[in-house]
């Protein structure tokens, strides 16, 4: 087994690509990943699974149809599976995500902004 | 829906007792823990289950039987299913917890330590 320790700050040093999670860690068949957002994201949703966003640093939205969510740092929000929201950072915002692994990040709206599941960084 | 983040400084301010998680997210069948740790814990494993340590302030060990992990804030661990580790903090330390909704603090070491594994704050 490798004794070292996992730094969120160095692992987010690696890379400046927004909308694009990595994964940092597995918890059995789950993933700990991190992202980097800035700007809006699009409307989806996840059919089959919830969703933790927890910011590191800056601040993020997450809208929903019916109201929307702040989170600065040290703030976390579980979005329910099949609940539609729309992620936005005005200015960078560096976050964690809990979720099963190959979770997509455009969840029901495969578009453009539709990440590979499986980076690891 | 309600719209409000959860705090970790919050959550964590509602509570002092050591070695006993507290709840305060679920995803899926996941749990989010957070405890405060000082001192010594004991010598144990999770059979089934993988667990992620992350420090959230001060710092803390996980001490295997060979070698150990040493984390401050921002830094996490895995400690994979069925490796024996023992947590253990010089002074006070706020870690996070994510593992399966039921896991036991002290896997398959029941004693005195043994904390109620539901407890939502």
């Amino acid at each position: 087994m490798d004794f070292k320790p996992i730094n969120l700050q160095e692992k987010l040093s690696k890379f400046t690509d927004s909308w694009s999670p990595k994964i940092i860690a597995q918890i059995n068949d789950y993933h700990l990943k991190i992202a980097k957002l800035q700007g809006d994201f699009v409307w989806h949703m996840h059919d089959d699974t919830d969703e933790m966003f927890i910011a590191i640093d800056g601040e993020m939205e997450i809208v929903f149809r019916d109201g929307k969510v702040v989170l600065k740092a040290g703030e976390l929000f579980v979005v329910p599976k099949g609940v539609e929201h729309k992620p936005f950072a005005k200015n960078e915002c560096n976050i964690m995500l809990i979720e099963p692994a190959g979770t997509v990040n455009t969840g029901d709206a495969g578009i453009e902004m539709t990440a590979k599941d499986d980076i690891w960084i």
